[in-house]
């Protein structure tokens, strides 16, 4: 027999895959965490990461770890599940939603999803036909952009407007548009502007869909999750203008992102995407994908219905009083500057042009690691060089240390 | 605005998809489930399907069921998780697996899966390369041809030889294989087929392997879930012949297929995945990937080391014990011919040529559901027509009845 040395091993990496996962925000969240300094003695402040569940403030219900202990007690739920999930788990969420909407949504245009990920994924792929292209977001969120690439879906950047309260720029959308077009995503509350659009603006991208012949992609993984003068539409709510797919989880309202359960809905009362075999195929994507866990699936009409105002509302003053101190913080540190409240999360401008020896907001926020231990998130992991993302769900003592050592870091690096 | 009726969807579902999801165990059980009769007022016995946990003697352990429970309760788990999964899950199953081999794996060789479903998806993935191909079993598991197909992967499949055990046709697999071809896939122990495979026999397979450059995908779902005279050993015993990725869950074993963990492990002692840069190409693609729950990965080192023989040992013996019965019971029925005693589950060859105004074998399933109540599985759903795959994880009791309908319906079907 051969020695190993003499096998020519035939395999090799799919290069699609490579491409696809290259830009995510966990490389770039990665690549800054470990220029962190390991002999700073000072705990290491995360205002980049999107999961507040670590701190102890933050913590998910207990009735809600209640409902899955339950479910996974009963010994109901550890067989397999249906392709398109459980239907008392859909009926739940369908009920959970129809609650804000103008019609009713039924358990049959409920897919559950490993999270509001997967849901982005099962969009992505059903909607790739050779050739096609979408509009997304810049900034945005990059898990469209990778299972875009993956599929080979052409991609077309609009941008939001930060002049504008981070509004979709709608002429733009309509001069990217042609006749390969499928869909637009809209990203309500924002991430990373953390804005939240209007009821006008919202109706005003469905007519622009309508007009185009294209679905809208609704991911309202924040859904609820605002503390400004804007309420939450959902975009279902014009989905009799232009079908809607709203992509959801209860990731981040119930704070649980570790629990992997979301939603694909088809709100889309004129039924057209049933009509033109898009829910077909999802059904038939979800056929050959994973399936979230049955049990957190039998948890979840207890988990939408037993919630109380209390924990959404208490998550909410924190999140208010985050952004409060973030706000204000930030207006003190000269080289930053944020253009409106946030009322999701925080998207603020650097201009390097005020500092010294600091090229662009990757190296502002490797150095901001290497010397402050502090963690935010570069501009440009969300589609935008020199603009960073703080996230400021986190405890409000560690919040004020982190933009104080932000301050103290940018004062030292200002240009004389 | 324009109506409805005016405007010109542009979307279209995506043909790869639709392609993909075509040939699944899951269509096929629901056509033969369509077929039922509702007038019918005895109880359907379903010995189609792949899940016996619905049965309160197959019930999961307590112990398990309890650690899932304390890790959920704990609110360590409730955050998003590595792209590869926690250190703790990663490390107990490196010791769980490395218990039965001559080398000792590494945390770092193993990536957390939801299930050994997705451990095929992110195999077939990675190693997708254009112009590629793979050796597929036939009889088989689909849900290989799914992602082989949606990835444009060729396939290529060989045969198991009923009348030799079902073991490999080595000499086939030698022919069949070109400078193209990057892996081989073998189930053991089998499914459908339930042979278990010798030490001797797997040697050869990597041997193989080896001689052909390529690496050997192991698909151990069933691993340790035998009860006849062959034990089962793993694949990864001759990972230094050949590389080897050994897919695995606690699905089977612990009788929990809805709880959705999984492995993708390196079992590569000379490290040549990691040179060949697919382990990179692994951790890239679970970067775009979903994650299982975290606090089900919390609750993995619980599970592996908590879990008592007793329970084990149960669950074998009321396999072999149901083994036995389906063995003697098939023997009686004249169409019928089981090649061999199973080891796992139960793999017959149906002989249409006894009956009367049966075409084949989706049509004795489908008559057999409408007339008797009975569920099972026609070989085209894994590879081959006119046999039929019968599982008899499930109550004694039930399972003898479905057998004396099955028996009914062959006399009722037989030539004269
Ligand atoms: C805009 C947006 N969409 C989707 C997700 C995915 O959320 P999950 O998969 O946890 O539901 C996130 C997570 O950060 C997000 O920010
Ligand atoms: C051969 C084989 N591989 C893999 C699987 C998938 O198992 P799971 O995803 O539940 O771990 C199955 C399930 O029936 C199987 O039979």
């Amino acid at each position: 027999m051969e020695n190993y040395e003499e096998v020519k091993w035939q395999f090799k990496p799919n290069k699609r895959v490579n491409t696809a996962s290259q830009i995510t925000i966990r490389g770039v969240l990665n690549a800054i965490m470990s220029a962190l300094e390991p002999s700073d003695a000072r705990p290491v402040i995360p205002l980049g990461h999107g999961d507040p569940s670590a701190f102890p403030c933050f913590r998910a219900s207990p009735l809600a770890e209640d409902a899955i202990a339950n479910a996974v007690r009963s010994a109901k739920f550890n067989s397999y599940s249906p392709t398109v999930g459980i239907l008392p788990a859909r009926r739940a969420i369908a009920e959970y939603l129809s609650r804000d909407l103008p019609y009713k949504l039924s358990p049959d245009d409920v897919f559950l999803t490993i999270g509001c990920s997967q849901a982005i994924e099962v969009a992505m792929t059903v909607l790739a036909r050779p050739g096609a292209n979408i509009l997304l977001p810049k900034p945005g969120f990059p898990y469209y952009e990778a299972h875009a690439a993956f599929n080979n879906l052409e991609m077309r950047h609009f941008e939001l407007l930060a002049d504008r309260g981070w509004e979709v720029d709608l002429d733009e959308v309509e001069s990217l548009a042609d006749e390969n077009t499928v869909a637009i995503v809209i990203i309500n509350p924002g991430n990373p502007c953390g804005n939240v659009c209007t009821y006008e603006h919202l109706k005003k991208v469905a007519e622009t869909a309508r007009r185009l012949g294209i679905v809208v992609i609704a991911d309202e993984a924040y859904a609820h999750l605002t503390f400004g003068s804007n309420p939450f539409v959902p975009m279902a709510t014009f989905g009799s203008i232009a079908p809607v797919l709203t992509l959801g989880s209860i990731s981040k309202r119930w704070m649980v992102p570790g629990w992997r359960l979301g939603w694909l809905v088809a709100s889309d009362p004129n039924g057209y995407l049933r009509k033109t075999k898009i829910i077909e195929c999802i059904t038939g994507f979800l056929n050959i994908s994973s399936d979230p866990a049955t049990f957190i699936q039998g948890a979840i009409p207890q988990i939408l219905e037993k919630t109380t105002n209390e924990f959404f509302d208490k998550i909410i003053n924190l999140l208010r009083e985050s952004a409060d101190i973030c706000f204000e913080k930030i207006k003190e540190i000269n080289c930053l500057n944020c253009p409106q409240k946030p009322e999701g999360s925080m998207f603020v401008k650097l201009n390097t042009s005020l500092l010294e020896g600091i090229d662009n907001d990757l190296d502002f926020c490797l150095k901001l690691a290497k010397e402050e231990s502090v963690v935010v998130l570069p501009g440009r992991a969300v589609g935008i060089t020199d603009w960073l993302r703080v996230t400021f769900a986190i405890d409000s003592s560690s919040l004020a240390d982190g933009l104080k050592r932000m301050n103290t870091f940018c004062k030292r690096h200002a240009k004389k």
